[in-house]
């Protein structure tokens, strides 16, 4: 019986972004779900995102965290409108949580919604929130071996970034080594080394996101 | 009757903890939960006890990861009893995993055994295992914004360690904001700055703890 419970519950979730993602296409939004250990730079890379993207196309930013507004309120602050989810304990965001925040936004007025999921490696990965894109961002300092202890997120996404290379010189992070943990999971995925703080790699990462946004 | 049976699963935990905390006080094994985001340094603060501590008290290991053994691996090839719980795709350590796990350690033969919890900073803090000290390691890279968002794991904690403040120079990390977030949350929590990498701040951690491990 217990088991059936669970099944329910994930079907639930599954149907919710089913029907988000339903809403998104109608509206023609392109949504990334955008996942990381704490601290990885996950609200740097939207800011980079929007940066580059600005002029092209209309952004708009869902933020999930434990607690506090801090990431919304530094997305807002570019102009771009933010919803905040506060997940009170929850590690991670679900469909459910992300239909009730799509009211507050103007969808109609949005080409890229870019939703930053709580910082976690486990849990997210397991539910769907009816995103196009499930983009992972690792950063250097977390550690070279990660892919081989958090195998479901590097396994589920579309396009993993390494953040933070500009430390590289100062960190025992072993790149092949850390690239063969991916190949392994992961094989082809689209990887981009980039470091929000010097820009390095930014433009590769945004113009291939720019062009998977554009094939819809 | 949801909210029944999520007590009574949290009730379980409890009890299992209960039990845990009386074989370690019977065999006089003083138990550290040491809990942190992924890439924080779990594992190489764990290095740096057995190395301080090595002469003083004879060390054990239980690390949790959701998948590998890599970390259990590193603290074995320092001579120290280590075992390995995978969790699968649990996101933290249970007092039942740890119970699980216990018959594999000979507990007669160790005075300090060092639990390394699932990198995660939200649910590990929901799941007391038994130990004596809950143990949370920041880390600079992180950024300084992490008490605001994730207050639970702060408030929970008997000690904070900052690692990786050899890197402070490089980043805009303001260790006052970090500091007053923390005070909010966890008034006067000893808090121990720290480099694993070249050692500084780690005496005056190991001191610490050999002290709260001798007062029992």
């Amino acid at each position: 019986m217990k088991v059936q419970v669970v099944e329910d519950i994930l079907s639930a979730n599954e149907q919710l972004a089913l029907k988000n993602r339903r809403l998104f296409d109608e509206k023609d939004v392109f949504v990334l779900n955008i996942m990381a250990a704490p601290g990885a730079g996950k609200t740097s890379v939207i800011e980079s995102i929007i940066e580059a993207l600005g002029g092209q196309a209309r952004v708009g930013m869902v933020d999930g965290d434990v607690a506090s507004t801090i990431d919304a309120d530094r997305v807002a602050r570019l102009g771009v409108p933010a919803v905040q989810i506060n997940t009170g304990g929850a590690c991670h965001l679900d469909a459910n949580m992300i239909a009730t925040a799509l009211p507050s936004l103007s969808l109609d007025e949005i080409d890229l919604l870019l939703v930053e999921n709580v910082g976690n490696l486990i849990c997210p990965t397991g539910f769907d929130l009816g995103e196009h894109l499930k983009v992972m961002i690792a950063s250097t300092p977390e550690g070279d071996d990660k892919p081989y202890k958090y195998p479901g997120m590097f396994t589920a996404v579309d396009a993993l970034l390494l953040n933070k290379v500009d430390l590289l010189p100062l960190l025992d992070f072993d790149l092949d080594y850390f690239r063969h943990g991916v190949e392994v999971l992961n094989p082809g995925v689209p990887f981009f080394p980039l470091s929000c703080k010097t820009g390095e790699g930014v433009p590769e990462w945004t113009e291939w996101l720019v062009q998977r946004w554009q094939a819809g």
